[in-house]
């Protein structure tokens, strides 16, 4: 695989991460997965534009602009020979001795990489099962950081139950996914939660309810219980990865009827119609036309 | 200086991170600070009891003992000929592909090093001044994970502020600084957080404590405002390396007579007095004689 770190484009074994990498000792950086379809990016500028936000926030200044990132994610793509995969970028607060104030004269560490993996079709189609679990994580979770332990734990709980992806409660309410947002349908009326400190503004997130808004479907970015999320008629999970994955139990309660509902299914045909439109990155033009609002 | 990786003492030049180490994408791992004193190891074993249930939180499972770890501890001492300084050493779930759940075949890494850096003396003497931050950390800062994005933005505040330590506040209540514990003195009574899900129990702590039992001063291990702590007679905060720090301002105002205070006094020189007999890692029966309770 190449890996892109420091303005180069490496093999693994030339690439040398510090162990003194505020990445490696404090979790110090942000990062990125843009999805690759048919060798194309996808929403790549979206994801470009909020790791610099996910940057600013913990006050890291990143020396590339959004052409030059998507230049670098393309190249990524292409010495790789992406057809259907991602890229990952990470930009930690760079390498400095370990202490926990940010060091005077760091640069930022921007490693990259690209791999292979197919849409998840399978679980697409039969839906998947989520567990609930206490969402113990930070008050700052529209930040996509490297803090990813509370994520960790609970997909792993998860797991262990049988389930392909954890549900995070919070006093009660539904938040988000460990790696995804989430959505009910309960009565025609699309429901997800509000974009703020409590989860990550998904770009995925933000295709949905683009997509809903041209079907003319009434869209309610409001918190839920997890009672609630057991009465909706339909749920699913959306991610870069996981695109629009319809969820048929949660803690072994089926949802609806227990399969994927309708309206799911016609938001995943119409995330699917929309996809080449989008994939030309750098097309501004083409993706404000058609694509997601940014 | 000499590092520890994997069994082996290597060179910077030779120790090599993975780009894949969990560590490094995920923050997923654990670590320790034992402090040197003239060339000894101080609390080791309680450190790196510690260093076990932590990773048993995680559920990475160590491979290491506690003798096998003193004595890692100990070469690294050595080899850097550390006189006064401390020991770093982290333990991550270990390289994989990038994915959320547990790897299944995954080794943890481990990593060890060790620096000289002299006792904070002035600030030991003259106090220093905090400045409240709200904590918006993860709800189990009882384990002490690499996950530290929350302490060291709030370490940066207090920086901002002129301050040398942030006072973590959540929900009205003072919990612990952004790398210590932290102990208010009113009316002759010691009060510091209890050791629950919101702090880190400190090693330091637990001397405090120990200390403060033997010289028979009474102590409250109870929740107190920040209110409150700014009507403490007396204020500091603990850690491996800020050792007992007293507070002298926080958020501008200044505690007590704004100068390290009597009973702060007192403890410093208990501290500083029991540190000889409890250097001698590896003797139990001295330490349990005069050291903290693990």
């Amino acid at each position: 695989m190449i890996y892109f770190k420091d303005g180069e484009f490496l093999t693994e074994d030339k690439l040398n991460v510090s162990v003194n990498d505020r990445g490696y000792v404090f979790g110090d950086g942000v990062y990125e997965v843009i999805k690759v379809y048919d060798g194309a990016l996808y929403t790549a500028r979206e994801h470009l534009e909020r790791l610099l936000e996910s940057a600013e926030k913990i006050r890291v200044s990143m020396s590339y602009t959004i052409d030059e990132l998507l230049e670098i994610a393309q190249k990524l793509q292409a010495d790789n020979q992406i057809s259907v995969g991602h890229i990952y970028i990470q930009v930690t607060r760079g390498v400095a001795p370990r202490a926990h104030q940010f060091p005077e004269d760091s640069v930022p560490v921007m490693i990259g990489y690209a791999v292979e993996n197919a849409r998840p079709l399978e679980i697409l189609q039969q839906g998947a099962a989520m567990k609930s679990v206490e969402d113990v994580r930070w008050l700052r979770c529209d930040i996509k950081s490297l803090n990813l332990l509370g994520n960790v734990m609970a997909k792993q709980e998860a797991f262990d139950h049988g389930c392909q992806e954890a549900l995070f409660v919070r006093d009660g309410l539904v938040r988000e996914g460990s790696s995804s947002n989430v959505f009910g349908m309960k009565d025609g009326i699309l429901y997800t939660h509000p974009a703020n400190n409590f989860i990550l503004n998904g770009i995925t997130r933000r295709v949905v309810l683009q997509i809903a808004e041209n079907l003319a479907i009434p869209v309610k970015e409001e918190e839920f219980t997890l009672s609630q999320a057991l009465q909706m008629d339909e749920f699913f999970y959306t991610s870069t990865n996981a695109e629009i994955t319809p969820v048929v139990t949660i803690d072994q309660q089926p949802i609806g009827q227990g399969v994927p509902g309708p309206l799911t299914r016609k938001l995943q045909t119409a995330f699917e119609a929309q996809i080449p439109k989008l994939v030309v990155a750098g097309d501004t033009k083409e993706r404000e036309a058609n694509g997601p609002a940014s």
